[in-house]
């Protein structure tokens, strides 16, 4: 079976594809590398040292004798996607091929933009590819529980059954983003809800949680197969700045109240639950949505979770409240269904003091790494990063000020 | 008070213009004239002849006293649009400036790509310019009631209501749009509904029906005040284009069964249902949706409708069905609130056979300019246009055919 995965080269896409080519799987890696591009720009860096693709491909074919073939290819180049869709004429394509960052989307109008046409435009491109040359294949792609926002009633994996005015109707559920990078995540599944209608492509959608967590069994084999891992304001994930954190002895930052309540999910999770959907396909026309998580916390929760994990240790963690530099709600209801993967077979790594203190043992032995300077956030959802840039830039007129964010 | 209308050289924009100018408004009108090389490219023609921009301010402070005043830029140009904005720093931007065909959106990937990054790149450019130098301005947006779809249930304006196992919320109502064009503007309402809550701009969007009908006292002034008429596959709305045939003699094209029921709205109340909204702003971070049409019809009834505005002259109308270019229901419930607009005041022009000889009447004027070969649709939902492009080209070389879509 041979699968194609966009955005090999991020965090997430990079452990999929070695876990798939460990099953057997014919693995096609494909990224535009442009994630390393944006590191440069914004002044961050993976905490743990990361091969290029040609180095980990090569690695993986010495460590296992798998093959996984690495394309370099942007997906706003559309003629180049349709080209490799129609050599591989693959039987899924996993799509984690976008620009994934809320707070990158919202430095400012450029930052905007850019996001929005780059998932926007690179998810039509892979749409009308694959009516043309693959119209049966399975189109795996990657949404984000920040679709629905925080409504006060149950999120459903999806759709959902509305009465009203004495009909009813199963209709899909109604989204609230509250980024432009979420924005172009509803604009996607809109996209792909449509093509399916229309022209009979399949299609999951994947509306994953925020992801914790730096191994899977497969990155762990050799140092030049590890993936990245972001702790900084622009790119990481709270529960992995919450360990740099504290690995570094720092007070854990919770944004505002803490109560924002998100549903989560172990990276080597993530993997099981791409394999599953690949071999659970939908029927052709048929476009589904799985809520990709295992359990809900509040941010605030989870930095008690990080303390508490080290106090098993015997040392203590501060824990302070910044004001939010987000505008979402800091209390509210949230109760979000997660069942269809489990179905399909997946047993979560529920999340266990022993993760907690295996991802600040792995920080620890990178803590010469950490950018202490990135942590903090530098953009507002109200003014954006340029406010600060350009207050930054009046004392200080170094032209780096501009590209690096105002840091 | 002061106003900008984007999109001010199309149908309703000119149109929108000359009814507020009248109206003592400052008006400032704002085109990039991409829909005329947009006919150029399609092979289509406005029925009624229409004057350049400058003619048409020119002969309208000559009619009236009155100045409009006319700058050409495209929204997708940042720098200009907040350029724009901070000279003006208008009370109202009514924008009607985005890709309006779905047909065209339909064509292949090329046009699927340039409607949703013209429209999307261009709303999200404005809402950076509004909150940049006019954070107060009310951002007057024209939506379409083919953003819903055809729900099984009551269509409301923009927000339903849910009550789902014993919780209850108001949330944006569901989306199911039908084409590349309707989601674009999809993807614009929720890119709003967040820059008001996140930012506290302020916007109504209007979720106009199908508009029909070619003249507004405005435009009647002089023939360089008439605003375009478009009857073809590509630009023309269904009543229009049902006019037109009737007028040159031709059967009345009814797409499939014909059950498929819309919104309709007369020129007349649009250009009114804008001066109301105006007049009527929300209040700063708000966003409201209002569903801009005044009756509801099948696409089958109407042809109806015009079949007896003939007979009543003695002229007998043939109506045929055409295999359906489009993908969508064919008999489906239909209901959509429309009570905002008439609260706040406006008395509907409704649907009249007086109307509709009128309008024929219009199109007999200018018959010999009626491009017969545009009239049948070219653009199939699921195949696109390319298709019958290619298997033309094959025994037609000329360079012609595929810069006019195989005709």
């Amino acid at each position: 079976m041979r699968v194609i995965v966009l955005g090999a080269d991020g965090y997430l896409g990079w452990p999929t594809s070695l876990h798939l080519s460990a099953r057997g799987y014919e693995v096609v890696a494909v990224d535009s590398l442009v994630r390393r591009r944006w590191d440069t720009l914004c002044g961050t860096s993976s905490l743990v040292p990361i091969a290029t693709m040609e180095r980990r491909v090569a690695r993986w074919a010495a460590e296992t004798g798998r093959n996984i073939q690495w394309v370099r290819l942007d997906l706003r180049n559309r003629a180049d996607l349709t080209e490799l869709i129609t050599r591989h004429r693959p039987d899924a394509v996993v799509h984690f091929a976008e620009q994934r960052s809320a707070p990158y989307s919202m430095i400012g109008a450029e930052q905007a933009v850019e996001t929005q046409v780059n998932n926007v435009v690179g998810t039509l491109n892979l749409l009308f590819a694959l009516r043309e040359s693959a119209p049966d294949c399975h189109l795996v792609k990657l949404g984000t529980m920040g679709e629905y926002g925080t409504p006060n009633i149950d999120i459903e994996e999806g759709f959902i059954e509305i009465e009203h005015n004495g009909r009813r109707d199963r209709l899909p559920y109604p989204k609230q983003p509250g980024s432009f990078y979420h924005l172009s995540k509803v604009h996607d599944s809109h996209n792909i809800m449509f093509a399916c209608k229309t022209w009979g492509l399949r299609s999951t959608d994947l509306n994953q949680g925020v992801v914790y967590g730096c191994a899977t069994p497969e990155t762990q084999i050799h140092p030049e197969l590890r993936t990245r891992f972001d702790y900084d304001d622009i790119w990481g994930t709270v529960l992995n700045r919450y360990c740099v954190q504290a690995a570094i002895g720092r007070p854990l930052t919770v944004y505002g109240q803490g109560g924002q309540t998100r549903g989560f999910i172990d990276i080597r999770d993530t993997v099981r639950c791409i394999e599953l959907t690949i071999a659970n396909p939908p029927q052709p026309g048929e476009y589904r949505v799985f809520n990709q998580f295992t359990e809900q916390f509040s941010v605030g929760e989870l930095a008690e979770r990080v303390r508490e994990a080290r106090r098993a240790h015997g040392l203590e963690t501060e824990i302070v409240h910044l004001p939010n530099p987000r505008a979402e709600a800091e209390s509210h209801y949230y109760n979000a269904k997660h069942q269809k993967l489990i179905e399909l077979g997946l047993q979560p790594h529920l999340l266990a003091e022993t993760l907690i203190e295996d991802v600040i043992q792995t920080v620890e032995r990178h803590r010469h790494r950490v950018r202490v300077e990135t942590i903090e956030p530098r953009v507002d959802w109200r003014k954006g990063a340029l406010i600060n840039l350009r207050a930054r830039r009046t004392s200080d007129r170094s032209p780096r000020a501009r590209s690096t964010l105002g840091r």
